[in-house]
This record gives structure tokens, sequence and C-alpha cells, in this order.
């Protein structure tokens, strides 16, 4: 992920110094446990640990340099690794990695990486959720109509198309937390997994300090099922995302105007034309939730790993483990920031209400035409009849508001009260049940 | 889906004739809801319920042809469909669909769709499990060569990569259920779910009698992140496939013959070469698997409806509703039929363990150098050379096993005893943990 | 596909009986070849070819049985199927595929069948061209906002809208011709390729025959490359349906009104609201762009086969192949309607492009203020200022226009006369490229 | 892409200073053509191509810094850059960007790096082509296994194998070609492409001047449609690399170890197993194609855009840009150096034809019954009898040879001779035709 698409607290996740300062935890809390049990001497342990921990506080671009130029030779990370800490730990360094393989370290860390980022990730749903419900409880009861398929459909309030948007993140706050089980997991178990020189009591060690659960069965590498979730579920909160992006980017529409991205004094829209005011913020999480939903495929891909493993899924991993979270991480916070200072329009929301003469209420009508004992299909006809008359002339000097044209149908006049008809009219109707929802969805306290 | 990959079992469920059975369902049991709280006459919903019952136990390609008549003039499905029942319950039919929505029925029924074809997909998952355990537990002893980038690594059961597999298809198990709550859900909250005009305790009832829960807020539609989750679970469960299926393959491999699938009497492999015995099925399999995986994405982009819906996603769904369960349904049942029946020849296995003069247990001269006082890097580089004289003089006259090359090294002789390396050569050592590895996947019954 | 998106012609192409037709007259044409050549006696091909001729015309349900039940036996259906044209053919079928692979006709079936598709989806083309000119043609003039982020930009004229589309129309039909060059191809090689049992020019011949190219080098099958390349082309097209499907969808929009798919007679909107017109085909068209974009990735997955070949492949093909000809088919020839009847209303247009006050001409002010001495950053905050104070009182009692607003401006009034104001609010300078444009795209007899 | 799979000449079209240089180029070029009908003073062209080279020869991390200053506040980033280049440029930069629009500079530059890339990528595509040529040649005779399904097939020579490849890369070359063209092109038309503020013939000046062709129309963006189709390219591209990756690692498999990456002095194929030699080129390839082609799907959801156009895009192209370029240089480089090195094994390959006993000739032998009379599916079964028994008993002191089988059965003895049997165990028919096929790959210096 580019900077410009990056928050310093998330690309730290991924930084060499974070990884090698994992890699070194995993490898001292291994030989703890090997020293618990007598594989390893204590003092060798004591050792390792201290000097490591001085080793990887003081860790420089020198560091950084020295190991790659023993993997320049070696061409394997985690031996370049290993040779470097031995030079910094001394003889003892023998103790160390004994009985491993690199997979031991390099899937531990990269669950480690995975839930340190998940628990950023959890904070940022958190500000997301907080920023629609602010405005789901200020607008619960702001008339705004609802639209299908691009086309007014039966008013609604701009409130319940917030909390609509809270229930979905909710649901991803959920599949989130069941994603970070998911990768939470430790694997030391050797070559081809079979504990064949290292103790699994040494893996429940290790998974136990670092907060992760042993892997049941692991070939080697922790099985790739687990990230592929894990991918997947960025990919359901990154569409998430951009259906309300969506969303804001309608509400502004120069013909919508109901609602509209906070602008910046000196923000400048456009280069060419100052009267711009345009949608960019949404626009930009629409086209980042495109790739993040892009990195689902090669997750997938990476799980039919030969064998007890290959190495094809590390060249993915080492892209979009950071391009993923980095970019969810920055578009999150972009869209808590963005709904938090959306500025909402409501009388251009009742303006859009009224501005098709009313026919929005034509399934009123047709209800009420049922209740006076018109079929299904004669009542359909009569009203379809009257919306399309005041559809037709809408904004022209002879055009006739829905009611009107109903108020002097035959079919309608002689079978419904004129109070029925101007009640059908009335949009408090589709208020009545958001107390209910937001029950639901904020809990009593709404 | 084409037939050819297609069960007639899970076909049934996108049968036009369950899906309108479903939708007079959804229909009669709203206006039994309606009855109980005065919107409808109790009559009326009685006769609903009792001539549609009548109509759709006798459903016939008439009747079909009939509903697509109507449909080719109102392009409407559910009208169409509401209109063939208006003609076969008469009068009352004025009080089906009261003050509902098109997608409260399609919504929902699609939810039932999709819960009927996840049970059936949690069955195959059953026997997929019950094929892996019956060979785990058949082959756990039966010692197999470890392998990680294609290439030899340490020894292993063939019940160990069994059972790495059963622990997938477990975790894929519990991934689908949390997948089928995700789908199970009903809504009944008409036009731009406001509940408008229909009282949500519609929802409730009918919810409960089809074993739905109410969705929280329907924009008129169930929001598609839940379908996106649910098409997500069976992109990684089709990567599982894949995974067991890219093994076996390896496995049936002219040079490894360490497996095969079961070749029918009759079978003829090749039109060409009467000699084929190829792996068919698992290669179905991989194919299978990247179609099932290919309706993530356009899953994913369903997510984004224009404010309360647009109708984009239907055309979509229409597809890969099908297409995914049924591919994965197939798949599933042709999985568990091939594991069942795979035929394994242990023999081979061990020649091939042997295959490589012994150079698979380099990792445990490696920590025996290590254990005698010997740094990691000098250990590495004395194992390694005597690895590499091993194998490339494989197969050759004047070949040493990798034992007899490290009973030459002075390097080796000096430092480890004679007994120590004969039992480095032991393939035992990587069976120890099986126990330990079993108990957690199968239990301690096992 | 499903039957609602296909249209039987082509669908046709993908049928048994038209997919036997073609490997019949691959192997009859091969037994011509070889027989000229005298492999395979005169009499034999001649009786092949007349019996097989007379099978196939008289191909019948009864053959499909018949050969689905010999595969059942074999679990090999190119076996199955010359075991059937044995018995039709009698003791000369000892002389078909003498020497050939089953791929050989399978892979040379497919691109006779991916060509027949293709010359379907030119004509598609054509007629999705010949809409979008027409309906350039009829709105050459006609003044419309543009739009860029959805925010009101400057005027364009909804016939360059038209262009814009065609002209991208143009592209996909050239890059559909190359696709149709790169699986255009022919193999006849035998097993893995190398001709050992049949002669090249077997090859040429049936090439020559069937229009096709001979492949350069087919390992067994024809490189899946070339299948990828076509497949990717699909969703480029796809894809451009989609961004025309778009642009409809947001110009029927209720508070966009400027253009509207042709409403039937008859037609229903919804169940619920009788109000409503949708624009049901352009979003459908959404849709389905979605499912053959989804089918470009297994393509791509399907060209990494193992070694020579193996059949991974077929599974994806076997439902790509049709779905995604089938349903771009589809796709395109409903486009093509859509746009052909597509209803535009021209001062729906004009009222929009009025809607924001004269905004939309900042741009031309700016460079006016420019012209007159004026720093790019001085003018631009200028504009910038009378844009928004227009912008923010739009439809209040005490709203001005932006020429009102800039005429009592100061920094404006003293350098900019009152005539170059006014001529900067005049749309037709932005028609005056139009014909220049036309002559690109359509030729200069536009 | 992260830097380990990056190389500095790709990297370097992306970098802050390779785009400001263009930006300044485009502006520069489009002053000039301003110039030259008199739109602008030439003086002031003359100005402004002399301060700004000269203030981006002097181009530092100073500059850097304040152009992002200036975005900070403005929140645009090419009026960012003109601001800056406004103060090294004084009063005339008042000429520059004269009725352009951002995206005429944000599109044009997009296309000068694709092409840089291009040519980048073209020239890597020739090292692989070399490299492919070069084993092709020299291993035009080295008889090998030829594997369909994973299964041994018939014999076939490593060249033939190195000639597919190479024709799939040629065919690579020629797609990369035309790719090229799609995007080599300039738009310079102002908002929304009308060109109402800015002469045609800027846009035609500044086209030839940077080798790119004009757009036909641009609806303010070059269509997206274009960079669709050379992402697509790509991930073609990179499933080639894919397919011969995948061959390598096949072949480096331990059982089967016909050919094998160079393994440098001083490198370690494993921390816990120093026997290791792993294909980790290859294996690395497998992952880098996988991101390569995930950049598809993003690049085809780009193009269908809101009305002229949305920013949607951007993000999306500022990642799969640099992404895909980088990557796929890096990925094409890494595989012609590693053909270039690739260590092949003749002797092991013969080996591997002989290992199955002689059944690799079932087809020969298959047609030899056939011109000896007998029908085809008697003599398929006569065959595959004699194949399977001499399988079944590969290895073991009472297996015979498949020439040695059918020599004892009654079905063959008396109907073939055993010269010609004889013959059919001969692999040299396999390589007849290998003359043919490289004169139409390579040509006939070949």
């Amino acid at each position: 992920m580019v900077p410009r698409y990056s928050r310093p607290v998330m690309t730290a996740i991924w930084s060499p110094a974070n990884r090698y300062r994992i890699w070194f935890e995993i490898e001292a809390l291994a030989c703890e446990a090997m020293a618990e049990y007598g594989a390893v001497p204590k003092e060798a342990a004591e050792t390792i640990r201290a000097r490591g921990d001085a080793a990887l506080a003081a860790f420089s671009d020198a560091d950084l340099a020295r190991i790659d130029e023993i993997e320049a030779e070696t061409r394997h990370d985690v031996i370049a690794f290993l040779t470097w800490l031995a030079e910094k730990v001394g003889p003892d360094s023998r103790f160390v990695h004994l009985g491993m393989t690199s997979s031991d370290v390099l899937d531990t860390c990269l669950s480690v990486q995975l839930t340190q980022a998940t628990d950023l990730l959890l904070e940022d749903l958190d500000a997301v959720l907080e920023s629609l419900k602010t405005q789901a409880l200020k607008h619960k009861m702001t008339v705004t109509i609802g639209r299908s398929h691009g086309i007014h459909a039966e008013p609604t309030s701009f409130g319940l198309k917030m909390a609509g948007h809270y229930a979905e993140f909710a649901r991803n706050r959920e599949r989130l937390l069941a994603a970070r089980k998911e990768i939470a997991v430790c694997a030391i178990s050797g070559a081809v997994g079979t504990y064949a020189h290292v103790d699994p009591r040494v893996e429940e060690y290790v998974a136990d300090k670092l907060g992760l659960a042993a892997e049941d069965v692991s070939t080697q590498v922790i099985p790739r099922d687990r990230h592929a979730a894990f991918f997947c579920t960025l990919g359901v909160i990154a569409s998430g995302i951009e259906r309300l992006a969506t969303e804001v980017r309608h509400l502004q529409r120069s013909e919508v105007r109901e609602a509209e991205e906070f602008f910046h004094p000196g923000q400048k829209g456009s280069s060419a034309m100052p009267h711009k005011r345009n949608p960019v913020l949404s626009e930009n999480l629409t086209g980042l939730a495109r790739l993040i939903r892009s990195h689902v495929i090669p997750a997938l891909e990476n799980v039919a790993l030969w064998h007890e493993r290959d190495i094809s899924h590390s060249s993915v991993e080492r892209n979009i483990g950071p391009d993923a979270t980095v970019g969810l991480d920055f578009a999150l916070m972009r869209l808590a920031g963005m709904m938090e200072k959306l500025v909402v329009y409501p009388e251009r929301m009742m303006a859009n209400v009224e501005s098709l003469g009313g026919v929005v209420h034509s399934g009123e009508v047709l209800l009420a035409l049922a209740r006076a004992g018109i079929s299904r299909e004669d009542a359909y006809r009569i009203v379809q009849r009257n919306a399309m008359a005041t559809w037709t002339k809408l904004g022209e000097a002879d055009g006739l508001s829905f009611r009107e044209n109903l108020g002097r149908d035959p079919e309608v006049v002689g079978r419904i009260d004129a109070a029925v008809l101007d009640d059908a009219m009335d949009s408090a109707r589709h208020l009545a049940a958001v107390d209910r929802v937001y029950d639901k969805v904020f809990g009593t306290a709404s």
C-alpha cells in the first residue's frame, strides 16, 4: 500500500524491526520452554534472552544491513537472522532454534502480526460504529426518501439508513473477531510438523505466552485455510465500506445534494473548475475497497500448498499481509472521520421527498383500495394510471399532484374517502417502526 | 453448473417448483400472521392456505407456462406468481402479499434455499470427514516421507497427512455452520424496510415458522454482506478440496506412485495410450475449486447496492446461488468417495523414504552435532557437505549412503558415537507424537 | 447461465448435438487427410464420412443415451463417442482416430465452438454500435451537463456521451477480433504433441478445412494462455457494458430523469408501489457484467497445467465456455435493444444544466480572469468564492445566480467586461469540437 | 510491491521525481503548442520551459516536502504541483495549465509511465525468450518422458518442452505490444473532454512529442477499458510464468530429479534440514503470478466510472500500476536467470522414461494391432491388459517388462511380428517431428 493510504501505526507492525523483535521473542520463549524440561541449559536460555533483548532494543540500520548481507549469501532469511543473533549472543546461540524449523518462526510471527493488526482494525471499526451511531441518533426522525433501483420508493428516515450501516458494521466486527481467532495460532512442531526434534510442550508454552492457541495439526506450516478465511473477512468489510461510500457519493450528487463530505477551508476541488466540491473521500474509499477485495483470491489460491508445504504463499503474504491491513486500517479511519463530519441537509431531503408530486405514496393508496374490496390487479391498474399521469407532467404548468389526480379519478372517488387519501399522503407512517428498529440495533437506551 | 457436475438432490432446491413452493409458504404464513392480529380475515387466510397448498401440490408444467406468460407481460416475476396464485385462490387473493414488497418474498426465499443447500453441504462434509478419519486411523503408523517444497524433508505418517486434512475440513464445517447463521434470516418489512404497511410481528411469525431469524435492519433487502460472507466460506472450503486433490494428484504421479484413485473395471484412461490410469477425479476437483472460488468476487461486488437497494445482485445470485452450492455438493461427494476408495501403497511409501540414501535424516544429525557442542554454523556445514555428497552420487556405483558418508567424515567421527548416528537414521522418532496429535484431532478414542 | 439470460442461438453452440457434430467432423477430416497420404484406405475414409454423416444427421436422444451409457463404463467421454460411432460405422471404424489423442478432438472442437460463439458476439457488438451511433447522431447537439465525481462539471452534448461509448465498443470489437485469432487454432498432434503417430499434414488439412490455424507447439493440448486471453477480452467487454449501464441507471435516477429505459405497456415496476418505473435492464446488465468478469480468474488459473497437460481446466471450461459466451451474447443484445429504445428527455437535460445557477461556467470565468492578467491562485480564489456563494443559496429567495454574484464582486467588475462574463455563461462553447470528435469516431460522413 | 521483489530500474518509473518530471513535460509541451497558435505568449512558454526544466533538474527532497505541504492545504495533488511550479516560474506561470484539467496531466502521465514500464517488460521478455531458446537448442534431442495428468504418457524431448514455453512467451510478447498500444494514448481535452477551453491541436502536439496517440473521445479521462486490457495482459503473462515455474518445481521433485535450480555456494535450503535444495525461485514465481493476476479484477472494476468520470480508479491505479509492473519485471528477470542457469539431468530423464517397464509405448502397440486388422475395442483391451500386468509388478522380482508381457500374450504373438514390437519400444519415433516444430517456432536457422 502506497504511503498515501497508510497510517504509521499499522505500517509499524509490518516493519523489519517489529518482525525481528517477534522472531526473537519466539526463539527466546522456545529456549525458556526447552530449559524448563531440560533440553537446554537454564543459563543458556537466560543468556540468550538477556543478550537478545539488548540487541533488539538497540536494533539499528546497521543490524538490518548485516542481516541482509548474510541473507545475500545463504539466501535464507531465518538463517540470516539466526546467524546475526549468534553474533550477538555468542556460543550459547547453538541452543537457539533447536529442533525447530523456519516455518515455526515465520508462521507464528505472522500470527502475531495479524493479531496486532486485527486489534487495530477492531478499534477502527469501533470508530466507524461510533460515527454511524451519532448520525443515526441525530437523524432518527429526519425524513428522507428511500430509493430502490435509484428511483424514489417511499419515505424513510436518514437515521434508519445510518442504523442499517451500523448493523452491517456491527456484523463486520463480529466477523473480524471470528477471523482473529482463525489466525491467532502458534505452531512450533519442527520439520513437517511431527515434533520429532521439539517437545510439544514448547509449542504450548510459546502459544500461551504469546496469547495464541496451539495449532492442532501443522504440517510444518499453519494451514492456509485460516489465512484465507481471514482475508475473506477483510474483503467483506471492504465491501461494506464501499456500500456506505456509494451512499454518500449518491447523496452528494448535484441533483440530490442531501449530504456532503466536509469541505475544508483552502480545499480545491478541481484545477479547472473552481466551483467543484467533490466526494473525493468516498470515491477514494470505493477504490480502496476494490484493492482490499483483490487480496481474497490470492489468499484462497494460497491454500493448496504442495504436500506438507511449499513456499509459494510467501511472496503473496509478504504483500497482501501489509497491503490488506494497512489499506483497511486507512480506509476505516477515513470512513469514520468522513461520517463524523458529514454535512447533512434535512430541508433538501424533504424537498426531494416531495419532488415527485406525491407518487411515492402509491403503495399506501394501493392498500387502501385493496381494503375497499378491490382486487389487487384492478387496484394496481388504477394507482399506476394516476401515478404515471402525475409523473409525466412533473414541473409542467398543467401538472397535478398525485393526490389531485386521485381525487378526480371516478374509480377512486366513489370508493375511498378523501380523508383516507389525505392520510395516505402522510410520511409519518414510515417512521412508526423506527423506535423498534433502534431498540434492536442500539439497545433500549437509544 | 452443467449436469455433469450436479446431483439432483441439490439442483431440486433451485428448481422453479421448489422456489414457488417457498414463495407460497412465505405468503401463506404472512397471511396467517396478519389474520392473527386482525389485518386479514381468518377465513381468507384459511382459504388462501388451502387453495394455495392444493395448487402447489398439483403444480405442473402448465402452471410454469402460465406464470411465464404473465411475466412476459408484467416483466415482474413476483407479480406474475401472485397473479397466477390469484387465479387459483379467487377473490380472497387480494389479502395475499398485503403491505409486502417483492424483496420480502425473494430474499426470504433465498434464505430458505441457502439453508436447505447448507444442510446438504454439512452432510457432505460429514462424509468427507468420515472418509478422512477412516484413512487416518488405518494409516496412523504408515511411514511416508514428508515433503516441503516438493523435496523430501523428513518422515511422517500417512495418517498424519490425513489428520491434517481432517482438521481442515472440521474447521470448514465450523465455518459453514457460521455461514449458515449468516444467511438464515427472514425479512418481511415492506418497501424500503420501514414496516409502514406491514406489522413487524408478521416478520417474527414467518421467521419463526421457517426456522430463520428476523433481520435487524433490512433496507427492503436482506443486506448482501451476509451472502458475501456465505460465498466466501464456500470459496474457503473449495480451496481445502483443492489442497487435498493436489495431494492425491502428487501421490499418484508416475514417479511417486504412493496412492492411486480407484480404477474401475472397464475404465479407460486415454483414447491413445491404453496404459494410462490418471487421477481424473482429483484433477476434476481442482477445476471445480477454481469455479467455486470464482463466485466470491461477484458476491463481494453485490454488497454495495445503491441506496435502499438496486437489483444488480439478482442476476448474479440466480447463477452463483445454484452454481456454487451444486458445484460444491458435487465436489464434496466426489471427494468423499475418492478418499474412501483411495488405494494406498505403503511399501512404495517406504521405498521413497529410503530413496535418497538417508539424507532425510540430516536434521537429526545436525542436532546431534549441536548437542556435541558444535556451533550451528559449523554443524550445518558438516551435515550439508555429507548430504550433498550422498545426493550427488545417488544410484551410482560408487555412491555411499548418508550414514556411510558421515561415518567417514573426520569432523563427525571424533565427535559422535556410531550408535548415535545409527539412531539418527531411524524413522520411528517421527511417529512419536502421532498419538498426541490424534488425541487433539479425533479425541481420545482414536 | 440460467435460461433467463440465454438466447437459443448461442446455447445451441454448446449443445451435445453440436459438440458431437464437430467431433465427428474433426475425425472425418482427419481420416480424409490420412487417406490422402496413404495411412488409411480411401474407401474406409469414404465409408466413415458417409455413415457418420448419416448418423449425425439422424442424431437423437437415443444416441445421447447410448453415448452416456458407454461413458458410464469407460469413464471417458471421447472413447464413449468413438465406440458409439463404431457401432454406426462398422469395421472401418478402426481407422477412426488413428494415432490421435482425445485432446486433439476436444481442443479443436472447443476452438470451433469459441469461433462460432465469437462470430455471434461480433454481430451483437455491431448491433450495440448501431444503437449507439443512432443515439449519437440524433443527439449530437443535445446539451447536457457533464459530470465528474457525480458533480456538475461543464456542459457537453448527449451525443458526445454516446460517441464515447461507441468508441469504447469499437475498441472492444477490435479486441474481440484479436481474441478470435487467439483461439481459432487446431491441434492434431497426438499424445504429448510429438506427431509420433500422426502425420503433421493431417493437422494442416483439418485446420484448413475448419478455417483454423495449426498450433505451433501443442503439448497435447492447445496452450491455455490463448483461452485466458480470450476470456480476459470478454471481461473487458463486460466492463464496458457495465459502464454504459451505470450511465443509464444514473440518468434515470428520480432526481436526474434525463433518460429512461422504455417502459412497456402492461409492465409493472413493483409489487408494492405502482408508481415505480425502474431501470431494470441496466441493473440486470450490471450484474451480468460481474458474472462474466468472474470467469477471468479461473481462465487465468487454467494456464498452468502440469507438464504436457493435466485435465483440471476441463471442468472450468465446460462451465465458463457456455456461461461467458451465452451471458455476454444475452447482455449485448439486451444492451442494444435498451439503447435503441432509450427515451431521452432533452428539456430535463437543459433544466439540470441550469439548476446550479450557472456555477458550471466557473472554468471559463477562471480563464477570463487569467487572460486579464490575474495569477492562477488569485483568480481561483475569486471564482471559488462566487461559486460557493451561489451554490449555498440555491433555491433560496435571496439567492443570486453565479453571473449576478460575479457582477457584484469588486475584484471581478473592474477587470472583466460584462460582455465577457455574459459570454462565459454560454453553453455553445462546449459543443464547438463536437464535429471534430464525430469525424474521428464515425468518419466524415457523420 | 515490497522491495524484496523490486528492481530499482522499474521502481524509478513510479517515483515522485519521475512523475513530476513527466507532469512538467506535459505542461511545458502544452504551453509550447499554445504559443504556436497564439493562446500563450512565446516568451512565456520559453520562460516556463527554461525555469521549469531547471527546477526539475534540481528537484530535491525539499521540493517534495513543499509540494506535500501545499497539498495538505488544497487536498489536490495537481494544484499543489502547479502552485510549487508557479513559485519557481514566476508570473508567467499563469499561462501554465491554461484551459486544461488535472486529468489531462494525470492520465497522460500514467500513459507515459506505463509505456516506459512496458518497454522494460519487453526487454525482460526478450531475456526470457533467449534463456528458453538456449535450453531448447541445447536439449533439442534430449529424450524425456512426456506426462499428461502427471502420469507418464509417451517420450518427447526436453527441447520441445522449452520450445512450447518459448512459443507461449513469444505470444505474450505480441500481446504486450498490443497492450502497449492500448495505453500509449494522450488526452488534453479539458473539463469533461469537450476541448471547450483548449484547442485540440494542443493534444495532437503533446501526443506527437511524447510518442503517444491522441485519444478519440476522452470524457475528461482516458477510458479505463484501455488500462483494463493492459492489466489483463500482464495477468496472462504472469500465468505463463506460473506454468513454466510449475514445470520446474515438478522436475526438481525428489522423485523426479530431472532438473534443478542452480544452488549457489553458501546457499542454505532449510534451517533445520541441511540436505535441502529447494526450488525456491520457481515457488516464488508461482506466488508472484498470483499477485499480478490479482490486479486484473480491480482493473476491470475501474472501467465503469460514473458519467464523465469519477476518481475511484485513482487509489487502485496508484497501487496496481507500480505493483503489477514492478512485480512482473522482477518475476520475468528472475525467470530468465533461473532458466538460463537451470541444471538439467539427461541421464535421469532417460532413467525415468524407462522406469515403467516400457508401458509408455502402449500407444504404438495399439496402432500396430489396429494395423493388423484388430478392432479398436479389442486392441485396446489387449494392450491395456499387458500394460497393467507390467505396471502392477514394477520393481518386483517376478515382474516382466511390457515387451516381455506382450511377447507372451497369445492374442499378440500370432498377429504382430516381434520386430514390429521391438520397434514400438523405440523412443526415436517421438523425436521425428522435432525439426519441423523448431522450424515453426525458431525459424529455419534452428
